[in-house]
């Protein structure tokens, strides 16, 4: 269950129908790797509501809060704001390999072209999973694209199959937003990649979660602090490329309300973009439509409730995980949160 | 009186014996400017503890969250990694005349130089205050200069005079943390003007208590959101400009928690230094000495505590104020904070 | 003359007809101070083609190639993506009193706003000049502004009086591209204020000009090498605010095929901004229309040799200046010149 | 035979023992891999001269002149400045699989090491090489890692087998310059993977050489202009990370003095390290020697002028080549070269 089923709100807008990035049309697919007792890790590929990503980008924009990570992609896609292929969340030392996956399924779609801009983001589960295997090859990356779908699970799958966050199980967790602008809806969702955090950090709503369940089982990091979250962000309001790097930059306020201090170690970013419109080629003079600046305060609000819940969505759906080196990660305990939610006057009335 | 003299508590770390910038033996000086119905403004100079700034230059690093903002003096910080000038507060469109003042500052104290960076951070107090009279002059700076102390007002004083955030009164807020570092111990403290914020979306130690203020009176916006914060952070931990970047940016996490959402028209800047060490000049290799990057995470912490309880400082000690058009903004009230924090269980016990 | 009429020639495009960034309706106002031994500065002013430059905002991006600079306006620049004033060049120190100036013009046109950008940029003129008394005041603004004109002067005019660039008399100089981009006629032009460079480093149409007049007379640098060189690019082509960054980048091209190493202490920034429309406002999706990427080549190209041309221009047309401390800066010996371009075979028959 | 030696003089500063980047004791490995019609590509690497570069990490910048580009690695760099693998280079579409192999090297030298950030950089080879085959694997990676040698050839080898610039053959070329500063020597050299240009835009030695060879057999592009540059400018000063982004920045305007013109479609990207001293780590004040910025004019020189020379010296060295559809990319000229430089009165006398 995801928080407002539970009675956990942040903010004052509501969801769209699946309260996911699947409010955007945006297919999901999981390609969860578990094997003996070491390896604890997978990919989740995003794909654009589009027919063939590479023919009909969509504008994107990229954010880098903290810049200790590895993304594929991130530099064309500063200059030139479009996204050309499905994004690819993976673990830390298997980007490489996804990215070279992502070559692959382009290069099948599109016979004619000559290069192309792969997507990658990626954070270290090596707390669970031994990551120097590099376990993820082209067989998983085009297993997610198969099975991508509306209907996708969240929590310890595809790319979270091996992922913490303030020392609970961590992982894939989305949530979005439906606001009204100028007599129009459009629609914001967030789906992360959770992989940070101290446990004592944990705010949930609000409430300090994480320093009350600070002596619940399962704490230890591996290597320091090594987390790292990686967020999409995807919109249907028509919004260029400088405005959806505004966008994703707002990801970064929920994140902080879920207690991220943005550790040294955690590569924190963000990419946005908008399903809204495909951009256009040529040489001669294109119109595009797109809000004006002054009409993007709900949409900024949208990416910040959206992204908070993301995360904590992620912890919610998380399940207890056994790893390498008989390391357990807890699932977040859903009764003893809820307990200290309604303790604190934070539990909504259904 | 702060928010530790009530009872609130933002993070796990101490503050220093002022609980302010001061702790890094930054002077601060207000000139505070009230004059008939429509003049509610100042200016407000940060003084580095060095003699000269100009000679004693001290490593430093800006961030722009939100760059719909006029700061003076950000893209040498950004080439050159320094500061050479006190740091000045003030008003939307007084900026250029109190950075000629400070140009005026340096030109006296400097007979032999040719050129020099002045910096103002500014927001817009155009709710309060007749800011296109730009009462801001010359003299008021050099007052501000000359009053500068360890024992500094904070709330409606100086540049804070006529700032609203989360519609009550904002204004100046300071507040600092002390960590331990490889077995020394470090100051990082925050230096706010708040400017910024709807009232429902004021979060005072994860408690909604704009939501719960949201009837108060005093509701009220000038042309829309146009709010901003700047916001400066000093440390003595010795770091390099790059490092203060970084540490610039997590004042962000801090902002967040006050419940900001990176309003469109909010100019949300950042600017951090370090009082360790001068930056050497000349035509041979010279030593400094800094912190390894693998050190930072209780600085970071720091930083987005003492700037999260520095906004609310502003605040707290920010008193109500009328002003232009009859409008007044009422303070926010204490009284009833401290029943909220204590309804949804986070005031400490003395 | 212009580099055109004395057989110079840089690129393969054609210019406007006037050569200049009026060929873009860019009106261009000096105010020429000239005062006793040590006064040599004044300001210049470029005026958008449009009536009202904060209520018809137009697309624009900034680019620092070297921040050693002092410009006011880029950050909000940076995140909004438009101008809303003229476009002020001054000397270093005077910046903060144009800009206040510009702030005045503003307020007088523009009675009920409340809040304005001006976009100041500056070079040191203190070779010449003694900037430290700051000469420019609010009136020489208005002057310029009065004065503006598709016929403008070019050389030791306005800004330009004071500036040096490679130890001969530098200033205002400006030039024109026209391309055709699917069918259709763009002007791309440059102007700049040039204060940099050492002698032997000076390059015209390829040929080591400066080196074969190392010991023509009047070498010397104030306080080492200080100079700087603003850059505005205008253009009717339509252009987003992001691909306005990318051709304000491509300045620098032109900017290193005259000699410039981009000195440490040499304040290198760039402002493009595009005539073709203005930036849409509202709440409600927004029409504009632009040239994909694909169609840039040519704008690059444009804005290259515009740029080269420009600054060998600012040193064709400026003239022998004596000021401060007895000092000369010789104009560019056009003869000499022309001589070594013959003798390199780079002079055009006309 | 190298620019020098042809009597062709780039700058006034005298170069090192070799004239390449293995003055700073780097070593450069080449894997170069032609089979049948469509395959001429390859892999390089630059091995910085220390035993184990994760261990002994090199403060290094990036710069992005253009992004149409997929580095592999800056994201880490921008944020942490320094570099702790050998950098790669190779061919679009092969980077993913040089960076997993730069993984696997780095797994085999680091054991218990957790996550590691490959640097690749990368240029399109398509006019010659069948780039989709990503001919580049694993094997190629570490045969170029073991035959890396301070006697390493140019021209057409390694990643420079496919090249192509201004239509001619281009590939790998480097260069290096001696300064002084303080009384002590330091050394400046860049190595570039050449693969951008229009013929009729190349410039030697400020002579427009491509133009007047713009009837020379062989002109064609691959799919419109798709060229790029990757450049790496190594250095024995001890400079910070921000100050060799400085320095990487200089290099684009020795690539302009080449004839670039920064087309939209060329990826334009510089990394630069020095060898002077490696990062610090742990928890305690930690002291590094690094020259002031008012020392850097002269490294700055040197890298724009080695850059230069480099990419003339790539053109120099590449030989005529067979491949993809029968096309074939001519060598640059040499004797024609000279005798259009002699007449320009270009060529400096033995």
């Amino acid at each position: 269950m995801k928080a407002p089923d539970l009675g956990i709100r942040m903010g004052r807008y509501g969801h769209g129908k699946r309260n996911s990035i699947a409010d955007l049309g945006v297919k999901v697919g999981h390609s969860t790797i578990i094997e003996g007792e070491d390896i604890r890790t997978g990919v989740t590929l995003l794909l654009p509501p589009v027919r063939n990503p590479y023919e009909e980008r969509l504008f994107a924009g990229v954010y880098t809060f903290n810049g200790f990570s590895k993304p594929i992609g991130f530099v064309q896609i500063e200059e030139l704001g479009y996204l050309e292929t499905p994004i690819a969340l993976t673990s830390t030392l298997n980007g490489y390999r996804v990215a070279d996956a992502l070559v692959s399924l382009w290069a099948g779609a599109n016979p004619e072209a000559i290069s192309v801009n792969p997507v990658v983001m990626e954070c270290n589960d090596g707390y669970l999973n031994d990551n120097k295997k590099r376990a993820v090859g082209e067989e998983h990356v085009f297993e997610a694209f198969k099975n991508a779908s509306l209907d996708f699970e969240e929590g310890s799958v595809g790319a979270g199959t091996g992922m913490s966050a303030f020392e609970f199980k961590g992982g894939i967790g989305s949530s979005s937003r439906v606001v009204e602008i100028g007599g129009e809806e459009y629609t914001v969702a967030s789906l992360v990649l959770s992989n940070f955090g101290k446990r004592e950090d944990l705010i949930v709503a609000g409430v300090p979660v994480g320093w009350e369940l600070r002596d619940y089982p399962g704490r230890g990091l591996a290597m320091g602090v090594r987390g790292s979250v990686s967020i999409v962000v995807a919109t249907d309001a028509p919004l260029t490329s400088r405005q959806l790097t505004r966008l994703a930059r707002r990801a970064v306020l929920g994140l902080a309300r879920t207690g991220s201090y943005g550790h040294n170690g955690s590569g924190d970013i963000i990419l946005a973009f908008s399903t809204a419109q495909t951009v256009p080629t040529g040489k001669e003079v294109q119109a595009i439509g797109f809000l004006p600046d002054d009409a993007l305060n709900r949409l900024f609000i949208a990416a910040v409730d959206s992204t908070e819940e993301a995360i904590v969505n992620s912890l919610l759906q998380a399940k207890t995980t056994r790893g390498r080196n008989g390391r357990v990660r807890y699932a977040l305990p859903v009764e003893e949160t809820l307990e200290i939610l309604g303790r604190y006057g934070r539990l909504s009335k259904a």
